[in-house]
């Protein structure tokens, strides 16, 4: 089983309210020089068998098309043969 | 700067309406043996200084409580020194 990790966060410029209230709760935990919570999606997309070149670049264009929002958002893409 | 990345992902026993979803609309696009797509959810805590033993304890019993719901989700935790 192959499994690609397609991870959307907030633009870093941009503000991500929910992060910030997590980092309001932890700040009252033991968890000195915390600095920034960022709060995102991870979508795990799994295929039966190892993927092309062309499987891989279709994914990259639907990272930036489907997954994320172009304008708001940055994604990552992380390919794993789990097999 | 020390990032911790908490990732969290229904269990693969409970039914994803989203992931199923988007199962869907991708059988739709070039990405023959696609079997099954989840979605979850990324937080990314990040530190200015390096963690101690005691601060990673802390994180991991935050994501089993607070990050998560152990009922229903599955969490994993990354961290990375980018300093």
């Amino acid at each position: 089983m192959v499994k690609v990790y397609v991870r959307v966060q907030l633009k870093s410029e941009i503000l991500d309210p929910q992060g910030r209230a997590l980092l309001g709760v932890l700040s009252r935990q033991k968890l000195s020089g915390l600095v920034d919570v960022r709060q995102g999606k991870e979508f795990v997309l799994s295929f039966e068998k190892p993927l092309t070149l062309g499987q891989i670049e279709e994914i990259e264009k639907l990272a930036g098309e489907l997954f994320s929002n172009q304008i708001l958002e940055d994604y990552s893409i992380q390919v794993e043969d789990e097999s």
